[in-house]
């Protein structure tokens, strides 16, 4: 008989939304003639831009001819994509080596599959709350998590405690659930506690694109000596409205090297790079011929057209709170809004006290860790009207 | 200091195909005048079916309005593509459950991850000659891999040994890289010894498609008892020339339970399902649009067009080895052609000897284990008249 990997079992039972999507579904069936407003799952509802179609149209068009056709491409991503996107980071004045980055199918992948490279005797940071692919890919494989406490006294934003030693660190920013991001000088203390604790940091930027003050970086590679301690992920989910097309990217340097229990030399760029050649066979050539044309100028001016739409919401949102004297944090360059669940409720309860008596579909922050239980997330990823009815219900509700 | 997951200093040094690329680019850049011919790596030429082009395009059409525009779909795939795939399965008259079915972005990836479900302690039979990504998948984890032996006298077709106990068994038909296809006598050996054993096998089936005998088992579930003891993985690649377009699927059947060792029931259908929606986010739209259209009758008819094509080539190179009176496998339901190398070279000296004597690039069969260390793979994927040059040059040269 296999013996099967028993550290499923140490899984939660049921992931964040297909919970939410039951209670739902459920409430729906029930009430057939309520209008729900869904503010929950962070995706994207406005269509691609045109520069992005057009680009994915091409890629279909190759498909048609033999003198354009593309069978198997580089696992690492075609170089046309991976040249744009070491583009896209030097506008922002952050130099990444096109060679270090790999294409793949979406952040998600990357980041729940990078756990792979680590042996299970390590030290492993996970803020809470934080999104849950960092916590479950760990514990699939039978690894210890120790978490850091994100809360509303350190605004979200958990420090390095240099009495402490960790081996791998993840963080996110702009944060998922929270929307809080680390400015310059948080994430240069990041990074100087990795270095002097030859520590690796696992850097989610997913939603870089929302950041708007010029001040905050974007990338940690924007700090000083992170190439020496970083893996960087990042998306076109958020940036593009890609979480239906499909296509993420992850920053290995090469200077990520650290020596193994037998003295070799390991590299974590060629790590990577052999799990990405050995079970992953590089993404769709339809989609990195979209997503290059996303990362040109034009095409990211139409992605931040789309960005300052659901920013608004964020506004509209952000202001309902502010009104209601609600402590909120995010939502200014973030897509999230994450506060406090008024009159100390607990998280389930008041995603089910805004689905029944409101219709509105919100994140409980219980998903996202046991800092997240007298949390709630809203997302500003609905369209205008939407996101206006939902917070003139919630304004009633209060 | 991380510690690295040192499984990954048990992988052979490089990967196949890379070394391949490496020592053509090396003779094409020293040679550039030279016209070298590919018959080497398995990937398809010819373009896609007008129907699947006109599946992707209306994918891509669906992301430019708000009204139809896909955001995160399901991580199993679209139900509209698992129904098509089963309904595809029923006329062969194979029953498949589309709730079984797992959409992806490739073969590669569900036979690469699938790994993870076991735990390290199983004994694990992988039949040698094989598609390398079972072993190095099973390498990287830090699983051992007992080999059972493809050779001439049984046609590459390793049969059970009812003396030795397994708990995981990789099958491969039509087999890459030696063509060779069990028959269902054969199958339901394995599948009997797989229930006595309480083994699980894990059944690679992405070449069904060029199988034209109706007698020959195009999938395990043709096979009676298999849904209690086989994972089915399957891939548009060389059915609908989607190698770079990227689409598979893997059957996990819900009567796959087993008992943990603290006699808990474990679904594999459910452990599959929680890895698939915890580090994956689903196959992109446009691809599940262009794949469905695939598994369209009219759309399936322009498929076998393709594959007859490159079956033409098949009967081609199988004539050229007859005459020459070279012993080979495969070339009948398989796009793969499996030989001998002449004159008992071995096959990276005849690698070498056929690149630079004849500008033929093909396979050694040492990539794909000990026992193919005398052979050689060649694959009908070219065009005619490269094939043709191909063999008359090789003609020549023996």
């Amino acid at each position: 008989m296999p013996k099967l990997n028993e550290h499923y079992q140490d899984l939660k039972e049921s992931y964040l939304f297909a919970e939410i999507a039951h209670r739902v579904a459920a409430y729906t069936q029930a009430h057939p003639d309520q209008k729900v407003i869904r503010l929950g799952i962070g995706d994207v509802t406005l269509p691609l831009g045109s520069l992005a179609l057009a680009g994915l149209h091409e890629g279909v068009d190759a498909m048609a001819s033999p003198d354009t056709f593309k069978g198997y491409g580089p696992e690492q991503g075609y170089a046309f994509l991976r040249d744009a996107i070491s583009a896209y980071y030097a506008r922002s004045g952050v130099s990444v080596d096109a060679g270090d980055i790999f294409i793949s199918d979406g952040a998600k992948s990357d980041t729940g599959n990078i756990a792979e490279l680590f042996d299970a005797d390590n030290v492993i940071l996970i803020p809470d709350p934080v999104y849950p692919v960092y916590v479950d890919s760990n514990v699939m494989s039978g690894k210890k998590v120790t978490y850091i406490s994100g809360n509303a006294e350190n605004a979200f934003l958990p420090m390095p405690d240099p009495a402490v030693h960790a081996d791998i660190i993840y963080l996110c920013s702009p944060n998922n659930p929270t929307g809080a991001v680390y400015n310059r000088e948080q994430l240069q203390e990041w990074v100087n506690y990795a270095l002097a604790n030859d520590a690796v940091i696992l850097f989610d930027s997913a939603y870089e694109a929302f950041i708007t003050d010029p001040d905050l970086p974007r990338s940690i590679y924007a700090i000083e000596g992170a190439k020496r301690c970083a893996i960087e992920f990042c998306s076109l989910s958020k940036t593009a409205g890609f979480t239906g097309t499909r296509c993420g990217y992850t920053v290995v340097p090469k200077e990520l090297v650290f020596t193994a229990s037998n003295g070799v030399q390991m590299s974590l760029h060629a790590m990577w790079n052999r799990r990405q050649s050995t079970k992953f066979n590089g993404t769709s050539y339809i989609v990195q011929s979209g997503a290059a044309a996303v990362f040109t100028e034009d095409g990211m001016k139409q992605c931040r057209a789309n960005i300052q739409y659901y920013q608004e919401n964020a506004r509209i949102i952000a202001d309902t709170l502010t009104r209601k004297n609600i402590r909120f944090f995010g939502g200014v360059h973030s897509p999230y809004i994450w506060f406090e669940c008024p009159n100390g409720m607990e998280s389930w309860a008041f995603f089910d006290e805004l689905l029944t008596r409101a219709q509105v579909v919100g994140t409980p922050g219980a998903g996202f860790g046991e800092n997240g239980k007298h949390y709630f997330r809203l997302t500003s990823f609905g369209n205008h009207e939407n996101t206006l009815e939902a917070m003139k219900r919630f304004e009633k509700l209060f």
